[in-house]
């Protein structure tokens, strides 16, 4: 099969731009399947995704990335140009809840995420013999309240030990250092119990509870240095009724983390998600 | 047709109320059909909700009702029997925008709503022809900001001249005064174009959009003194994408908003909702 | 406003498509916004829809068009390029129900919907108040069992007196004849209330109900000469219970037939749609 | 804790059904707390569910059973009177998909069903670490086309050595005798992955891929000797769109499954599906 790559861009909105783009790739033997493009009105801002297969000509990716550059700064471009052969590599982290993480693992064990999982992380050891049974690496770094630097250092070896991508907070329950959430800027995906903005915070459904909702949410987001409030890239809902205590949501609502989670992983393994700004372009 | 009621109550949760109650019924003549009961554990109160065929036995409901005192008064019950051939009289109260107003009456005028709608009451004028196409008066009482006190007093005289039973606020987008929020209290339905409790209070479209959220919502509530915070019926979302603006938003939430909203309606007419606090047991 | 177009695209995929339609509308002083590609890859085919704004070239509509047909011949293409500010005329016709006639009439009335409806018919006079209401004239054209031949006749009469170019069939419940379909193909559009294939033909509730299903639903789709087999446009579905009888779900399938036929017909109306073979792609 | 039972009725509906059920229970000491009853006018069938609390009497539930028997038989009720505390005992069957039996067992493990999980049997091998990782037997029984019997005669043997009470096809994938689906008349949960009473029998995504659906389903139903047509306990649909190949259904779809399956299981396992005819009452 012929090398096939993403090309995603952000940039302002200015006349050309496609032309300019699908005459690079054409010149360049590539050949253009699926693919968005969004005008945002609003803020005047630019947005595509393209999946290119390369064609046989003599153009290696970096040759292409470096070919592309002038263009890029031309127009003021963010973008990137990703091996879709290439798998990222992702960290999950988890702290003693098993869901999200077991049925991260599930997909990946059936191949439904394109990546690789190096390794699993958790301030807990609790779910060591579920990972194991994966075949993965499991790292044990408990994490202590008077002395959370040291804990930090220890996970951010791992993440360089193990030329980690993307890290996905997968019911971590703790906060990461804000040099770790700028490091990995966009690529820190965590999910939150709740339908955002509502319920930030600890005990998202002690909180619905108590106010008598009628839908239960989760949502799924980059971390960014304010808690629960970074760029928000899905969110789900599950429908409960006066029946459903405390506990009932906490079942229910697990049904919703684990799809609107694995939901968003998917979307970013496959660049399919740009950032900007507090929002998100998802072109699903 | 055999006459039918419902007997809805609330009370503190003890042995022996459904046999109590069933007995009642099954020895003034009445026969059970569909029903529900649930028993809050944490609160420790029980609600029931049933629909009785009255046979053709001697009672009137309203000797039924006073024969029931005693048993209800025992068990310290908050309970109400409705003759459910016995429509309700319903205002709706309406601003500028149509859709909730026009979705109700195309409702009513269908037979999906069993109630009466004697009239309906607006702050402008612009829908009257709507209505009164439907053969219904169209109230315009203007609100001044200055005399609300004045403006609140023409609306009470003509709930009390059409004998209303209910208050609809169709996107009304005024705050109703205290006394009548009091006296019709569980009595006032209000559709809020949000997913409450995110985006409660003005504009909560635009405050969706700054969030950048995925799903919008609607949230069908008892009207309380506390705005936005009163005992939530029904809530329901719709999914947006990064390609919506504010407009499409409030487009696509039209629709979340109508059909919340007549679903809210419709359990309030079949006295299916009972509420406990801040909060509704709703046997739909 | 710049005046602005949409081009769509259905091709045989091979390279340089998108190099050189971007060139195209780049070189006439064109500017792409939203667009969407998809190649199939079981079908070999290539879907595309842009929206261009023209610039302030010195090209008409009619110019481009002729300009570009010969790129859409060497790549084999069929292809429209529609004006966006030309709304389509879109002939609505009913039989006795009135909810799809009149959700879409307030759609209209709220400009929710970007078409001109020069006219109603209907086989029966029952919905003519509502539709005059709306300032709409209103066609009664009885089927005669004996006699169809005439009675489309005169359908075929209202089509060409009013220049219509889309027909939406709102619960019509007639069988258009064939030689309508062919001439409008792909631009009549029926809602079906099953959710397709089952339950195609007549009384789908009643099927539903038989079956037992616990969701019911709604098809949008364009007519062809095979009864509800047409190229599905969207569909969708209402959770129901053992409570439901028919007239329950008569009552809830309205809100998604409503939905799906409202959804269907904008997408329609803003080129959304493209159909190959019996599917459509919806760039939505 | 007080014991605690389910009783479950179903009967030609008659007056004082309801008298007579809670005086019983009332008069053994019991307690009623949630509670469901329908009346089906069509069928002139009455349907009920009741939670008992048994209190401290003297009454044991066999004793309650044969106290119980002859109001039974004057009402010719269907019924069974349940000890909540007593998880059934369920097999599950599989083929060489996981998802269906992954999630099962994962929401056996974090204790969201409550059953007992004494054995799986698989016609393959490929699963038996998973389910062993669980520390449930592995029984693997293959199915030879030409000697059906003896096969499930293993696997009448494995039902009967392990006591089984339910018996789940999680993607099983071969029909079960007619001897076997008799014996456990609305006892075999079977889940199919198309939206019944679409696409029955094989490769359904293929067929509903072909058709070109906009929504693809499950459907959790009871096994009878009719292929595919048994008694419909819950349905689930999903999104896709002209992107999605029939591989990208099969994955999107294998999350509907799992969702349906285990919803289904769950409100098996508490009693609250009550089989007519063809079709189920489902108190959630």
């Amino acid at each position: 099969m012929d090398p096939r790559y993403r090309l995603v861009i952000s940039c302002p909105d200015r006349m050309g731009i496609v032309a300019m783009v699908s005459n690079f790739i054409s010149s360049h033997g590539g050949s253009i399947g699926d693919a968005q493009q969004h005008s945002d009105s609003n803020s005047g801002w630019f947005f595509m995704r393209y999946e290119v297969t390369a064609g046989n000509g003599p153009f290696s990716l970096d040759q292409m990335r470096e070919a592309f550059e002038p263009i890029a700064q031309s127009f003021n471009m963010t973008w990137r140009m990703e091996d879709s052969s290439k798998p990222k590599r992702v960290m999950l982290m988890a702290s003693r809840e098993a869901h999200c993480l077991a049925d991260l693992l599930y997909r990946y064990h059936a191949k439904e995420l394109q990546c690789e999982i190096p390794c699993v992380v958790s301030n807990h050891d609790d779910l060591r013999s579920m990972v194991e049974w994966h075949g993965i690496p499991y790292h044990h770094i408990p994490v202590d309240r008077d002395d959370k630097a040291t804990s930090f250092a220890k996970v951010r070896q791992v993440v360089e030990e193990h030329e980690i991508d993307t890290i996905v907070l997968a019911r971590y329950m703790q906060i990461l250092p804000p040099d770790l959430c700028g490091d990995f800027a966009n690529r820190v995906i965590n999910i939150h119990h709740s339908f955002l903005p509502s319920f930030a915070g600890a005990r998202p459904y002690h909180q619905a509870h108590e106010r008598g909702v009628k839908l239960i949410g989760a949502t799924c987001h980059y971390v960014t240095q304010d808690l629960d409030a970074g760029p928000i890239i899905d969110q789900d809902v599950i429908r409960i009724s006066h029946t459903d205590e405390i506990e009932d949501m906490v079942r229910l609502g697990r049904d919703a983390e684990k799809s609107v989670l694995a939901r968003g992983l998917r979307w970013h393994l496959q660049d399919r998600i740009l950032v900007h700004g507090n929002k998100t372009v998802v072109f699903n």
